[in-house]
């Protein structure tokens, strides 16, 4: 059916409660902290181009426990210090060649494309491998089981990491005024938004779209859409690891993030998206602790608003930035 | 099957014999002569951005018939005169937004962007309609087979008209260095571009990406998939057309156009291309009178190169541009 | 799941707030007027043929603005005047080949088949144009969407005035007696056959089975089959038109047009029917205003009655015409 | 791939060998023969209905065994006699109800519809029970497996019987002008055509369209559509069963019933037709031993000629039968 | 939607009216006596095989009216007695090769497979045919609705009486001890294990995994799966006999022999069990009479538990009979 | 089409060149001596079970670099020395429970079940993490594309010896014939069989089923089917990385390993098989250095000889080993 999950007056008051385990927080500061030990310095290699008034630069920078992570930094020529706006993947995909990232930088900002480890062969290339240095367990095809059965060798656990070490590499920049720094992304891009939002200090805004990895535990039970399927065709075989599958997630559920964010939101969402429900991100977006916005987009699927939406956040970003 | 169409070694020896109509030429001619009769002013109107060094305009211009037809134009800032790509769009699409087309207008050409009449509510919306003058027939779903049953009705009789007349509209701008013209496309776009290339004199370059409308008679009989098959789907109805159907293909079909134009072309085909088979690609190119280069990509459906393709556009034309 | 919509209690009570513009009646009735004025006389073929007792005549009769549409026309031999049964087609389907509509002619009543103008080409043949004098918009693929930015475009609206000059065509006649002239259809044929009700004074009856057309506000928001669903893929590119797109349809609604006929009404629908689903036929049945019946076929689809609806249609017309 | 099966030049000269038992003619005689002696009296009940000029009757006679079989006979009113066409159908449907078979009745003709034992829940509904008397063997739902380790028990065997039994119905009225008797049928009804044709003596002509039933060794290893294969799934599983079943099939197979048949052939085919592929179809027709004509319809699937075939159906028989 | 059905609370719950004719104790008493009178001698004609420590023999025994039908029994060397589980398939499949039954008897019990008559060519093969002595009714493919007009000749009354019989012929074996029998199977295998608990008196356990034939009224209306929906197509051609048709399924409906049933049950079902969901085995389970066990998979489709579930099935039959 | 690949002929005599590194040896040489060095004890707990006469071991051995691999091995109670049948799984699956692998022991040799590193999360659970310690490269989902740029991080590098080392742990056992081990698994399970064979000196015999990873670069080319299609879609993506992949995937080709092995080979296909096309079997086939037999199953896709083959399984095994 059309609209398969609530309707929108219904989708508006959405507030489930979302398990939570006592040391989400210590996790994660624990978490960070390791990683930030273990870091180098970044490499910011300026490459060569056929684009006017630009600098690019292939960045490999320390991520989860030091590991090397890829990524593209797209600035204006000058001296700054520029806004930047740092942006994440969806599911499957990869940074890409550098030309594919000239919108957001052509309006004065500076862009910085994180790749996601592991991922960038589904759709888009990447270069960024995920070594596991600890046995986790066997997974299902994909990205979403992956060390699944342990908070500690969850696959989002060196994700997550990696898109806060992306900031904290991008804010040390002298030619980045940090105060504003926004994160955005479509579907896991935009799961990994909100993860930085609940995780980053001081962030400027974060912009959200059709955000996946919200509310586990109504999306794996209400959707047959992949990637959340994979949750589910997982515990489909591994009968008895559903508990310890539903604990592990529970430190990585947007729910959990947003209700600890606060900076600007803006959300947008699909009423015909099988693979991200409306009500898995309006799950996400009513625990949301600071200001926020949803747009949600009535007759699209998990393309959600496509350029419409992409225009929104061209206007959002200059506006507030004054660009 | 995989590789479903001839081998590497096959493809690169086939030139088969397309059929032709002796008034093929004058047919063109007078088609195109009347459209510049009908042919008004086009009318630039800038359009307000957030982008850096560039300008948008928002462009309608007379195509067939001295129909409306609209387009984007973007340009450096700047005197110029400036070397313009002329790019045409994918079955199904329209032009856009404009901010999605920022990357050529990047590396100092101009860039205009063809909307296709009628189309432009399959995955990008488009905004000129097509209207029908004279009765044409009735049709399968799309736009394969409007007006099929006559060339004088048939769809891309006005589509190719209003390529024409794209160039003719840029190549008449002050700002444009009109030696320095390229058309460019994918699928549709890529077929629009070499009926371009066979039709306008003076064009300085063709780069056709995995380029659909050439060697119908073939393409009908050995591919199942859309939107070829809209033309078997009419068939399969119309038992008693066929003979005319094939008729007015000829002189539509990208082999015939590939003989008579003269300008360097850049090809680019997909070994696995379900949607517009290899052997159809080959045999346009291996027909190409100009000079010519095409790339085989081994492991690819209809995405073909996809951004690898779009680097070598790229560098293809600043090198030839010296940008 | 096999019962996708409302159950059977909850449809016979259903009779939803569909929304309509003040003018509605004021635009049909100046359309009609138009198309009116604008008609010639239409020219009856008879052609040879090896059925008995019967003739057959190739139609050419003056629809929206004066253009032709085609139709069969078979009554029994002799003097008349007779019942007349009027039928319109299915989405996609055209007049098909004479031979297929004998079985109303049998029973000695006149049976006039109306081409769908455009249509044809899906799966009978059909050999009505639908020329498109003023500019619409681009459409996807289909019918749905052809013009329906506007009321005074749509492709509908065109559809709908051929049907009322089919009657009044037909009515003109000697060997007809007027006081005894149904319409029927399924699916799209049904949809028209309502619009036909609403819209014809003097009909006797009508006979609409499985209709389409109904309800659209409902009908693409609860089923992702076609062709409801080209409006919702229309919207899906076309995010800012949902208003207008809205507006237009209410012009052309069903359950508009039932609730403005009178003649008797003889409805059915499927209690599977992805197509056309049940819900959006009891809206129209629901709030049709003259003397009605309807018959829910419980276990089936689109295909609803069949052969066993199909001898209903012979009984009731039968019966009500003393045949 | 749209044309998957031989080319047309291939196709007309493609004659296979195709396996015959030495028996096959004495096991046929053996069949009719008991079934003859088995068979008691036709009912003919004549019907109501609404119908000008012609009589119907529910047909009750005795098939395979003596065992009951349905059919619909029309005929003109008076006193004949008349020519008849005997017509079997397609797999999955049954006799249907009567009014759908009002065609060739209006020509001046008889009309016989055989029902198809046990068939007639799959899209037109039957009325002819398939017991089984003897046991034969587990089978893969559907019709093609049932019986197929022995001849004795194969359905095929039951069904054209009831064929032969049908004739010899017919053939004995009075109002039946037994020198002009021709079958006809699509699809499994042009299989059974030709088993009759190759099983009566003294028929005028069969009319095969699309044929089933013929080069089963082919069929089954170049197509994955059903019912063929049915025969492939069965195989699947009783792996040790492939040699007992293609010696059952031989006793069936159109290509060794062409052989033997004499009267005029009209066959018709479809180059695109997956589920009776035009090479098992040239099989029989290039085997067939009397007078005959092939129609290749190119762009068609299953669905062949559909109306137009329909159309020379009509003309061959009226030209033939001076109707 | 994965959870397509109710929700766990509600499914505790649900236990709804079921239709259930006054004859149906007598239908069956009658049937099972007739069956009985009709019984021969079984034979088990023992197999040499390659495995140590037990005994296998190939099974004809007397089923429905005294026709054959085949079995495997395996049972451990030695005197006995034995307690035994006997085992029915689920749809499609047959008793297949004896070394594909090892588990059970490898724990010390014997172990009887019935072959399920006419099937065994879906996906393991079998070896008992289906004759039907008394003409039934055409059929859908499959087995769902041979014989389905009428309770006497409905497959399943032969399938049931099979199953009776068959605990008959192990309960009479000396190596058997008849106070420790048990039936199973999963899926068909499990609905014909509630029949046989509901119709065997004195049987000790039985064990069900995602059953269907239950609560038919429901099944056919919310799931499209097969095999339910081969009830669905018959009565979407048979549009007029759906009366009779429930009637017929009322004798043969789970939920009805649950009512009846006395012995210890342990039910499993898979809450994404689209061809047996889960409302339709809780409908069975809450009627059960005796004492009774259920295990909901909660992300299982119909593979329910699979060898999760057999090892329950093991542990629970091993502990009750102290293997 | 059903038999998509060679005929049976051309399949007897392809013999493929497949391409070979000069290293190939001194590559598995150098791989295999490094894990033998890093390997530990391994741990065979037994475990409580309901089943008569064996013993079950719940088994971690040393694999790949000394990693933890588990295992089930199962062999008849008393003494020994037993011989021992090794099997490796399919693509997808995990050493199950062991109650799912009673058959072969059954017959009173031992079983050793290895577990996949990485896998049982598609079908059967496996307990098996498969950590890479060095950065391989990002991937499809799946695991043939897992660290496929370089043959040190390929995945199968460790898979390969994980089974060498199996053979090894089970080798060293008193109660176990070392004498008399083979190897066998079907799909995968067949394709690591041919590595082992090709890899370890001494081994009994090798049993492959429809074997997987065998000629890759035809594989690759002729089916779009699941697993083979995760590298093309890797190439898809990875447009510059094929000559790379291809070196790889050559030190892993089971052409290669036939080549090198010299036990008795039992070889089996299927001839319609998608997954493990029936050409790419038979190249490793024709190359196989040692006395070899092949059974092509000629209606089976992938799951080849399903229980037919398993019973050839057994006796040939039984026969060789007096069992």
């Amino acid at each position: 059916m059309a609209f398969f999950d609530m309707g929108l007056d219904a989708l508006e008051k959405y507030k489930p409660e979302v398990h939570e385990e006592a040391d989400f927080d210590a996790f994660w500061a624990a978490t960070l902290s390791q990683s930030r030990q273990a870091a180098g310095e970044p490499r910011f290699e300026e490459i060569e181009h056929h684009f006017r008034h630009i600098k690019i630069y292939d960045v490999t920078f320390s991520g989860f426990a030091g590991q090397s992570v890829k990524g593209w930094f797209l600035r204006p020529e000058g001296e700054g210090p520029f806004p930047c706006l740092i942006e994440f993947i969806g599911y499957g995909g990869g940074r890409n060649l550098p030309h594919e990232w000239l919108t957001m930088v052509s309006t004065g900002m500076a862009h910085f494309v994180m790749d996601t480890r592991g991922q960038g062969s589904g759709w888009s290339p990447g270069d960024t491998p995920d070594p596991e240095l600890s046995p986790g367990n066997g997974q299902f095809p994909g990205f979403m089981t992956k060390g699944v059965l342990d908070r500690d060798t969850y696959y989002y656990r060196r994700v997550f990491t990696d898109a806060v070490r992306a900031y904290e590499t991008v804010a040390a920049r002298k030619d980045i005024d940090s105060a504003r720094i926004a994160v955005t992304g479509g579907s896991q891009g935009g799961g990994i938004s909100l993860a930085a939002a609940g995780l980053i200090e001081g962030l400027d805004a974060v912009l959200t779209d059709v955000p996946f990895l919200c509310h586990f535990h109504r999306a794996i039970r209400i959707t047959d859409s992949y990637p959340y399927k994979e949750i589910g065709e997982y515990l489909r075989i591994h009968r008895d690891q559903s508990d310890r599958v539903h604990k592990t997630l529970s430190y990585f559920d947007g729910v959990n993030f947003s209700r600890r964010a606060r900076c600007d939101a803006f959300f947008s969402t699909a009423l015909m998206d099988m693979t991200c429900p409306p009500s898995t991100v309006y799950a996400a977006f009513n625990h949301y602790a600071g200001r926020k916005e949803i747009h949600a987009w009535e007759f699209n699927d998990h393309e959600g608003g496509g350029p419409f939406q992409m225009k929104k956040r061209i206007d959002i970003l200059c506006d507030r930035w004054g660009l």
